[in-house]
């Protein structure tokens, strides 16, 4: 809801909130709000909001740091929250899953974080995940033997997770039929430029196939991959 | 006023500060001080400074945190701080309204520091101002829900305050007569490069009649819409 | 095949080219040959040795100008050229469709040569496709005159092509159910960057659901939607 | 019109070119066609299409060069060509002007092209305009002389061009009431970057009340300002 | 001096430093020491080397904070630390001073601790120095006030400490017949990109005559200003 | 001169043209037109607008290539164009030289025009010039053979022309007392990104004492070499 | 090992874990485990799965703070931690040194922990090191004492650690016949930003023979110039 | 040689080359002379001092268009020409090959000249050399075809030359031993930003063992080679 904006804004209430609680219907996905950039009170009063809305549908919360996860549950009892993701998932189990596979690749250890942001949304919106781990362009035998199962045709989506020189998706895509969804994450030092590296060289793969997404955005590879997965109509 | 530097320049005192006392009277605008990138004690000296400057008119001390806010209130008492804002307005009541209307849209719960700031800056620069919230165009019908709203022939000036895609101030743009003051938040991650990404749209629009204000600059963006919506000579 | 180098490489002959004549096989696609960082000559051999490989399955040559067409078109009697989308295509047919429809959509006429790209392409890899032309963000009833047509469950994978501000992705995303592959066009001046603010813009949508391909990677675009409506297993 | 694509799409005909002819009525002001990133084919069939579409209106053809201008002006007799400015209107006369004044300052020779098409524009809007040239920041007595001119309560908008250092704007709005719109040019060479050094300058103006807009977009300027110094209701 | 590391570097004691003993002779000018960059014990060890190689001659110790600056002055008893220009000095008391005089300008308050800097190091390198504050161009009259007192035919070189829009350098330039030390602080926010945007004003000014040094490099302009207005052969 | 503009701007002959005649009194240094962003047309007018003025004192005609030279000289007869440097001067003649030399130094071949830019431009200003060719750190040697030369008390200012890395002016810095005037040139390929590699090498000079002007600035560099190598008050 | 994620990612244990630990044997050299992305949990069973890996081979931890460090020398007992390099090495002797020598160069004292850890790496990788610091160009004599040092025919690689303008390889690869591995660090401030103005400064060198790596990855120098000075077959 | 400029510098004659003659005695490596930044009047000039300087072997011209490389043929006959290279060489013939292999692999056919640069050069600075094409990641069985020539023992580096994502690099060096010389090039579109993209990619490699040099720089990628696969002393 909008409205004229009172001298002291800080003491304005919930009148700055508007959920888009129809958007599952739009859309067709629930909803998610991203918690690093709002307080702990706007944080918590969306999640009040969300839960006296009536019949909401699941919702996530990404980027949700331990107090900012705590609001949440506080006003959505049960929901489940992921630290090493950063996300807070209500109701907390996963719908029953519909439609093709996805798998997530994690270039290294450092880029399980966003990995796992990735398979938590695909699940939550419905898709069957797995996450695989260590599998960089460094050591190719390590990917190399996981080729059979990322060309399993019950795959439909292959998200992949990578930083430094974000190498891994030109190499995957190469290698199978199906999209591969690309989401460089900041791991890297110097010249990594937070991400940029790895974006751009995702952006440049020599194979087609390949769906970029912005920086770290786990939320945004599972999401992007749950939908090309869906079943068909 | 200025002079010769002392040795020990942190003992100088108050011959480092030179009001523009006349600035109301050129430019017909209140002045206002920067405060993020001058010392407490620094802010706390020009409040004085303008307190004793005999009948100084009405001042605005942006990007004020509560040390900085407290300093100044101190010194005026009676100043107004909004905290969402960051702003301290003395005195504390905007004058009559004049002119044309000014509203603006914030395109997310993020982006409300900086609209606050645009609007607080045009109110007390003597327009009637409006806020709306969440009108990002991922959800396109709670922007057309206010077209008429923003097509009121009182409307004079549109602020827009988005960050991420920054695309908000194009669609809005088209669909009106008035400028649009589009001001880019450093809201989003990764490829956002603190509100780059928003700026970059919002200097391409493809709508003409969009005026491009710094990164979250919403002292600057309520300044200007406050000049367009001026009272006629 | 590979060699030792002579000492005026310029004479070499056809040992500098290697064609992954099984990429077919492998990917599922047909093989892509980008022409403008090639001679006149390199395009030619490669095209006859496409023509000598026995049965080699269709293959595109992109960014092909007149004189590399027609390189082409003298190994590859038949082949087809359009010279908007500068782009060959051999066989000149498209093989019959199947899977899920592609949309693509042209934000204005300097995107059309970028859209045509990419609908030529989805085309020839075997998918129904369908092209909607000048719906760009600052005449937003243009493009809300085609929501229905973009909702149509047939539909399942839709490129946007957008230059400029790059703004359309995030619009249409928010629409609909199905993944949107935005290509950035490097269409605009200044600081439009040649298409990296639209590329901005489009990584940073406040939609999720938006997969980014190159500048002007009409033919990656089309690649990739292709690659998304394929047919299930 | 928008339909399928043929297989050479550049025997497409007119249907790849849709005229937003209700702009004038949606927005109150002309339509601009951006003229270099379309072929000279494109142009005459969007100048054509303008011609055939009833009683259409003003329109404004930007960045025309002289092939461009002519193909216009083969369809639509009688419109004007400003070589300098790179702009084509129709009719060829402005409509009578309205509403406050606006003055175009040119800091330098090199920047009058930019500057004369603000001009151009805006007196096509319906606005009385004034050019004042080589008033650079280098020289400041020029500008000084020019100041009362600048004051003159008629006056509702400036625009400034200026490439180099692009300073000018920030004194210029230090000195008077009214907005100043600011456009960059792509003058200077080095870490000028096109333009690039200027619109940071702009920006990042120390006065309040800069309105910025993208670089060589004098087209843009002159609309902007058209708009701020629009009558009242 | 140099050597072997050892397994364990943090234990290598001194043998990591070696003084410059003979700059000044060589160059005409004390030796500076960084500090910023060193741990707290490299920073006391410097100091007193420099204390135990006999008659070293002055020393400026740059970028100290509190502890590096209580470091220095352990071993340097009676060195003068300036808080606000993070600069320690010894001896105390500068020499006698020599050539002409150096002005130095900041443009607002939030640009003293550089051009503090810049004045110390210009006065303990001999020169006769004079600050003046806040004379930015968005209150021009300021500046115009100071105009003889720049003209002065003592004064050799005048720096020039601006951030934001860096435009200070220009005007100045234009004004003067003397050298124009440019230095662009980090003041400003968004795109002022951490004093960029002012580093490339500055070097494109239009008015010749403008050296630039390192963003918030205020010792550089202070040395820099100090050999420009060095006497005579 | 100044005024309104005609609807044909192509056609407004002179009136776009303002001379800065006072320069030369005010700032005691000769004006220069930049000549590569203006037409042939623009330069004739300004030079005959030069010739008529009375008795107008000399002036620098800086990036002329062919084209613009011969429109110089045609309306100042006798002019002297020297196309390696791209400069213009009149008279051909420089004044009698004044205090202190200036010795400018080119790292290689290639950065031959910027350095010869700089030196036609000192000795016009008035100052005894030396230009020192292939001194390239690459060859420590060459640029040793001439330290005496450049530790001459004569010399005031060294100008250094380099384009790749960029590294000789903080080599030279250290080797001499004076101010060297750094100018960083485009030559290089890939990562010098057209001098701006040698431009940032230059701002973060080791050494101080080193005054950056923009790339590829030869005539800006020569004059503030001049201005630092003035005769004495 | 890899596998489904479970709900709480964080509570997964070790099966996110892969050791690569037949790299020695692949590779020839040491597996190094980057800390500073990973979490002090996940850095301890990395160490833990090495020791019970049955025979593993010598591994570096780099990276590491104190908090990293004393978890990896819990998992291995007697593993030593330089805390200048950030480094853990085990076991804590390096092997018998073999092949060519390598000198490490650190241009000032700031760079120093980046060329310890090129030197520890490079010792531990099997090779005789030497470090020589504070050889700035600033002060050539200091590099020039060192120049028969620098040309011992036992010397097959030569690192160079630099910040600010990174100008030390250039000069060293002019002076000696082995390559040069130019490692940028991120000393220096404003437009050293970071590193990268080194590391262009490198990347540009103009002297052949130098191997740039990333900005302050003195691991990948020590690694490459031990493999450049590896003993012949 | 050095000396005063004339006015016309154009007219100079000679003077401004001063051949490094003594360079192949100081580094062991003959010169190497850029052209694409000289006019072909100073290269054939330089030719000529070549050869009229007594013994001076060998010596390459890089980056020579037809007409530079005709322009050093006639000074120094017999020399040869490799125009896909743009290297001209001199003598012809190279010298007998010593100490160990090269191995250059390009990515793409696009990739060819600058690893045909890299080749010829290694080979006339005395090495074995060996050209692997199209072995990009996008099909990596074709890299896998050559490890076991990538291993041979008598391999001593391997330079590879890739443009696009730049992934080849990184995925090399994880499959041998020797150290890996990349070289990224300017072949691919968009956000490959001429070479920057790959890069980057490269400077991040995950694999350790990268040595990085310019974009484009074929010259410095085999002289690097070249150098580390020298005999031993």
């Amino acid at each position: 809801m909008s409205g004229h904006t009172s001298p002291d804004s800080a003491g304005t209430g919930a009148e700055d909130i508007r959920l888009d609680l129809d958007r599952a219907t739009r859309r067709g996905y629930p909803e998610a709000v991203l918690c690093d950039t709002k307080t702990v009170d706007q944080v918590s009063r969306v999640a009040r909001a969300w839960r006296e809305s009536g019949d909401p549908g699941p919702v996530l919360f990404t980027r949700a740091d331990d107090d900012r996860a705590a609001a949440v549950r506080q006003q959505l009892p049960g929901a489940h929250h992921d630290r090493l993701a950063r996300i807070v998932v209500w109701p907390p189990q996963p719908p029953e899953a519909q439609g093709g596979h996805v798998v997530v690749l994690a270039a290294g250890t450092s880029d399980l974080p966003v990995a796992h942001e990735a398979t938590i949304t695909a699940r939550h919106l419905g898709r069957r995940t797995r996450l695989v781990v260590d599998v960089g362009v460094a050591g190719l035998h390590r990917l190399l033997d996981h080729v059979q199962e990322l060309r399993d045709p019950a795959v439909r989506a292959i998200v992949v997770a990578a930083g430094m020189d974000g190498a891994l998706p030109s190499v995957v895509a190469g290698l199978v039929r199906v999209p591969v969804v690309a989401v460089p994450t900041s791991v890297g030092y110097g010249a990594a430029f937070r991400g940029v590296a790895a974006l751009l060289t995702m952006l440049n793969s020599c194979a087609p196939g390949v769906a970029v997404v912005n920086i770290d955005n786990g939320y945004g590879a599972g999401h992007l991959a749950a939908q090309i997965a869906a079943p068909g109509p």
